[in-house]
């Protein structure tokens, strides 16, 4: 819910193209975002920071092509971009209070953006234009939307935010925990460990190699996230209401793509074709595609530090966790897999919000997609959640973890799957004997090999040597 | 992130059983919340404010319980249920900062809220030995957790908090919504308009017909939302840590149960099988089922008013939607429909929630589920923002929208698919010629089925009669 | 892909309201059926076998009602209704040759129902009209779909295909698995073991109470699924084309399931508002639902099975699962939890399908939701695969399971979690550190305590005995 | 359900590791074959045949492999290839019955090949030998799976056929999409429109530019598949059991991958880690989400194409599509959007694929996935149906549609919202006057500007021409 308008507050009327809206006094925001505060009370999920502060670049970066394409006169164009900037810098937090439950098109966020920028800028203007200037008037449409629509804009914000964020926070985090698995790689390079196969014993190979498995995950997630990311840096800006451009000027584009990648420090293009970016958000649906393998792939790797770590006593027990925290209210001296299951969960959340961003992508009707905040809301959400969770799991997990080689050791000596070594010599049927012989009787590998007449102890300890099984791989 | 914690702020030391934190001055946690705060910095959703307060009502319950079956001492049973009561008041909410992404088991938040009630009870303890007595003790694990463990009090505060919400919140929105759809069903009851399967024109039916349809499927929400309710009152409160209900008293469950349905109005029982609430929330995933199949059906709901309100000229135009807020930044005197969109958007969320809940479920392990918070919080989230959304559509958009009588009757004056009325009295094949006719040469019914020959006008002005074909369903 | 036709083989002239269309002379469908195999060369998935046969009853049902209210002569009628249970018992599986992939209303599919019994109906009326009579005229659609459009009659066949498949099998099938549980809870009733929460070692339980768990899972699951189906016993039939029943008599929704509960045992009714049932299928998303809750339960149970029967040297080799097949092509000896591995496979199927389910019924419009072949595939295809996949499981792992006593013995021997029981007496401080101090250094959980100075060697072995932490439950 | 197997059948027997079993006379299949068939009797979905004939080109490539390298004798490995492509041809298409929901790492269907295989090429063997040889023996494990396992053999043979049905089929048919969409965008370049915004009127666009935008969309789908394509071209073929690579000789992977490059004419690699893809199928699932991302594409598109050919009278009416079939059972004459329908219900099936696909992975554990049969079969199932559905669609639906000019121009000419033009001349608070006294007093936008008084005539018309709004995107 929205917070309650006590009436008692004091207010000042704003208009719009509806009629007369009472606002806070204290506000900035105008008419429209004031509709939507009232029609709007659902849930508390605010449009998210980035989007705002990606919209506000987006706001600067218009005025600047504006003015060079002489929309706008400079002046007006300049305090625009510089009340644009102060909201991308993060000030003026209170004047967006819009839900993401809202019109599909992210207008009222639009104009809330427009709203608020006119206000600071005509105040800005009016400052430089000294005492005896009269009131300066911003228009949020006319001015600050100029050669915009909310429909090439909103998307565009969006591109903006979803790259941003991704490539500031998420791949940076993916690759140090690459970097922290690939240590891993090689403090455990020596240690020979059962496998497992279907959760059952299996031939052997290294901890090591097990952990290099998990690193070339995170290389390969950050290898698809960076392709679906480049194919988002087209971006509809310039479409305007239906992607013809209608009251935008010639070049304008090209100008404002040219003004974001300067202020952004990444080279948006304008899109080949903006009547599919306006009316469909496919290369975000691509970018959550991207998220949502990671966070498949991530959900294994987890998975298996849970297991690997299992125990103390009663598990699997060959990784020992950091113990972060008191595990249980009840149980004292238990320790668990938290930073594991943290990342687990946020995988779940990621794996959702892409089947509500397929969804929402899919029921888009003609010349516009009207799901764009569910899709803002939800992508943002996700690669927010996963470069947090990532950096936690890799910091507070992954660079503390220890092999209980001890334990490795003696799960590896106790195994019988070692016996697959002996299918070249005496082929498989034979080899099968063995083991089950092994089983039946509660033997050693080794003693059952023996006791079967299929191989002498000299070939045996030649051809079944566990650290000879790992390949050079 | 969470709040970043200044190294300037004055600090206290805890400690719990893995040793001492520093903890700020001025909160009342203890350890263990400060030591999850630091370790998860993982995104910004804190733990749902309704789960908080589910959660407060469970500790003064047990405390009453325990204070029954003398696990505890009157006066510090009773200023634990007066500290636990401020809290379900929303008393300190500042005091309950982790988020989502934490232990699996929600163990840190079990302990936030055994931190927070102590320190709180023990002032109040204090406080009523007056002057001259010595520091009260009140321990978070022994005294506010007595008989409890994170493992049966966790899922039991989420049935709570599931329930509360949904009984509370949505059902009474759904309520609503189905009784403004009736008032329609009775204001429509005489309009005749063209049916239309496949987005094609067919045979007519009333408008009162149609929103008949959508007010059947707003009280099947409820019917379906109602019965996964009555099964989400079983709770595994008592089975403590695995579900064998170590530690704590017999009859604790019963008691308990009986405390709690008390101070909620609603009538939980113990579960007749711990072992599966604690180690899977079947019932949860099954309520959030509900609030999907509503989704799917609200989405349908939702996306027929934008297909009847089309327009206003170059749609279809049947309905007139309220006019909220100006719909466009860029197109002046535009309207859309933006409460449909917003519930559009919201019931995408739940869908996708539901996909996060169900996958949450299935990867729990052997004796707990340790994805309790990730659905505790995705299901909280669809029942609040259904509730909202459904509300804010009632209002905003069902109460208010109207038949366009003119635009319907043109269009059924139009339409061919009344021609069905003739098959039982000349056949299917000889009907379809007429209709074939009528579109090849652009003439109306009528006309066609004269040139025909099968129909003479007497007979078609008898068998043809849109407000006949309506039934009396 | 269909099968292509071959233009050498004979064929015979058919025509409908589109035209002529040659049709395989020895096929007993018509040219609509041929349009659609020709038109919709999509995949291989024919549409299910579960919904011809429920639609041939429906078409019989259909026809005595008919009948009964006087719209079809006895002999036409009787005809129709001998040729439909043909269908309905196998007969002519060769003609029913569509896919799924076809309109969204299943009109063809209808239409192939309609021709194929047209065309039977026709030769058992002249074969009993005798040699004297002329050739028997039965139409598709005048005859043998009298009364009905496929608007009405595909969905209830819908109802009447999901309804006799999960209660002829999936809910036998759940039963069994709970019988086969409750079995092993009796059996494994004396078996304490650690308990383990997060993977980690926890206080114990019995083998028989971790079972009991899963019994009663699947009492649940049958529990909802049980209520669905009775949600889904009201069917559409009656309301044609647009809910609103024109061109069939009064009183043909009442007969017509007065018919079909005669038929097939189930006690189907007329729907209370048909518009919602045509328009959407509410219905079958819930009853999709009640799946999908149960495929997530089964996924948790399957996966404790691989869990506990991990080993055999290097698990937690708790369970000793039945050995069906050899396990690897390359591992000699080795045995995997295969039906385990099919059952989660299948959960996994249920899922996704109910995503499909739940977005295609989302995407409906207006009068008529046009998605209904995929959801009636996906439903019936989740039906078979869970009823199938439970009964091999209960069957083949299930009834075959054994505990190894020896190697569950050992591990709670080991287990340092019994230390909980101490709490009461001591405080939970003091019972982490006594827990702390056996992990530091090795010890047994005995020697720790003792060493800890907290607590008696009488006392301890009266406090800490595993078998008296399980409880009554 | 499998076949039953009549006990009257004439049988012979068989063994493997685990003992005898009795195996249909007439039958190539062996031992481990029959006991899944037996154990298994699981719906009906047999493996995919495209899986089926890719595992035997693998077959003959490791065959070949295995002859390059010394492991197998030229004789035997050379009749081993011969059965194998045999198979990859489409021969014994009986000799394969085993359904997906086995074991999970396909294990049963590696045997069946080998088993299959084994047999038939004793027999070339056999016969090559003249007929004083003796009997010839194969051995299915020792020879045929000879330098393999079934975890890196059937990772493998799902990469292949998912790429090759991929790139022979999907890629293709989104090409001919997208070509048949720019034929009509061609066509369509000056037919000037209203455009639709939240399904309302809004400025002008040409429908030539509409279906610019969707054939975009099939251009990007098409290069993002091909991206995930060139990603899955990495094999983990030479990892056998766990991924290092046991019993396989130095160089394998390499000479297998060159054989495999030679007979499919894609050029295959060894994977740089193989660990990763006998593990978890990434790649896999990355296929899949850029199935999905155009899944979401095209379910917009099909959606746009039925709202555009809605009517024929009431409706919008702009796209006059293609009448295939009679749409309606019981309406004559009327046609619908069969085509985009059932594009539609293959979209909401690639989406519940991939929800499966995404959770299969995200499941696996330690160093196997074993849920890699319902991954293939999802997988395959979502390429083969968007490729036929995608073809049939193009052909029946979009190469066949025509604009209906005369309605578009009569929708057009009623449109308000060329209003926006006015904008850079008199400000949208004036222009948005101008729009509402229009829809107020039902003017059109010409004389409601000229009543406003804040254009003239002349003004009017040189500013507002609706062909002039459409930019040259």
């Amino acid at each position: 819910m929205n917070p309650d308008d006590s009436s008692f507050r004091p207010t000042r009327t704003e208009r719009d193209s509806l009629g007369e809206v009472e606002v806070p006094a204290e506000r900035m925001w105008g008419a429209q975002t004031e509709r939507s505060r009232q029609n709007f009370r659902i849930g508390g999920e605010r449009m998210p920071d980035e989007l705002i502060r990606a919209f506000a670049v987006l706001k600067r970066s218009a005025a600047e092509a504006n003015e060079e394409l002489g929309v706008l006169p400079p002046a007006l164009a300049a305090c625009i971009a510089t009340a644009a900037q102060e909201v991308a810098d993060g000030h003026w937090p209170e004047e967006f209070p819009l839900v993401v439950w809202q019109t599909g098109s992210g207008t009222q966020t639009n104009m809330n953006l427009n709203e608020v920028i006119a206000r600071r800028a005509a105040a800005l203007l009016q400052a430089s234009a000294g005492a005896n200037a009269g009131a300066a008037r911003v228009h949020p449409n006319d001015h600050v939307n100029a050669s915009q629509s909310s429909n090439d804009s909103f998307p565009t914000a969006m591109h903006i935010a979803a790259v941003q964020q991704t490539h500031g926070a998420l791949l940076p985090a993916l690759a140090y925990l690459q970097e922290t698995l690939e240590d891993k790689v090689a403090a455990f390079a020596d240690v020979v460990k059962v496998g497992r196969t279907h959760l059952q014993d299996a031939v052997p190979l290294t901890l090591g190699q097990e952990f290099s498995g998990y690193a070339a995950q995170a290389a390969d997630a950050r290898t698809r996230i960076t392709a679906a990311l480049e194919r988002a840096l087209a971006i509809p800006q310039g479409g305007t209401a239906v992607g013809t451009g209608l009251n935008a000027p010639a070049g304008f584009a090209a100008a404002f793509a040219a003004a974001l990648s300067r202020h952004t420090g990444l080279t948006f293009i304008p899109a080949a074709n903006r009547f599919a970016l306006q009316a469909a958000h496919d290369a975000l649906v691509d970018l959550s595609g991207a998220l949502n393998t990671s966070a498949s792939a991530l959900l294994k790797i987890a998975r298996d530090f849970m297991l690997l770590g299992s125990g103390p006593r009663a598990g699997l027990g060959e990784l020992l966790l950091p113990a972060n925290e008191p595990g249980s209210s009840i149980m004292p001296g238990k320790v668990n897999p938290t930073q594991a299951e943290a990342l687990a969960m946020v995988c779940t959340r990621v794996i959702g919000n892409h089947t509500t961003i397929t969804l929402a992508n899919g029921l888009g009707t003609l010349d516009l997609n009207a799901y764009k905040p569910v899709i803002a809301y939800s992508l943002l959400q996700s690669i927010r959640l996963l470069g947090d969770a990532v950096h936690s799991f890799a910091t507070h997990m992954v660079a503390g973890v220890e092999a209980d080689r001890a334990r490795i050791a003696e799960l590896l000596a106790r195994s019988l799957m070692p016996v697959t070594a002996l299918n070249p010599h005496i082929g498989y049927d034979r080899a099968a004997e063995i083991a089950k012989l092994a089983m039946r009787e509660g033997l050693s590998l080794r003693d059952a090999a023996l006791a079967s007449g299929h191989v002498t102890a000299k070939q045996f300890d030649q051809w079944v040597v566990p650290s000879d099984m790992t390949g050079d791989c």
